[in-house]
């Protein structure tokens, strides 16, 4: 079974990578590009058969180990390929 | 409007930091997990209206500027909140 974990800074916090991604952009003439925040993709390949088996502990990894509670939230997305 | 773009590494290219998340997630006793990939998702604001007319210049961007083409792909996701 796969799930993407998408994390991402809270709206509060400030991304100074993205703004330097957003100057750059802008310097190279895409003057069209206002934001630029930039998170993380996580790609997960678990074993197991059954989702609502693992959500929870995947819920769990996530807060624990993928994500910094304090500055950023996450969503998961799981694979409809395979269950 | 609001684009996202994944950029993932090539599934041919190794990917140390997602190799030492599997062994601090397998350490804490997620024996399920059996893979992790870590990639970028990059969120743009952008000031247009008409999905056509920018979709080749954020192909572009993507391309030049957020990924490495040697190493990564991409894929863009239209938010379809705002167009």
């Amino acid at each position: 079974m796969k799930v993407r974990v998408y994390v991402r800074l809270k709206p509060s916090i400030l991304d100074p990578q993205g703004r330097t991604v957003l100057r750059a952009a802008q310097q190279m003439g895409y003057s069209e590009i206002q934001q630029v925040r930039i998170g993380k993709l996580i790609e997960l390949d678990i074993d197991a058969s059954d989702k609502n088996e693992v959500e929870s502990r995947v819920q769990e990894l996530s807060r624990k180990l993928l994500s910094n509670p304090q500055m950023e939230e996450f969503d998961l997305e799981w694979s409809l390929e395979e269950n």
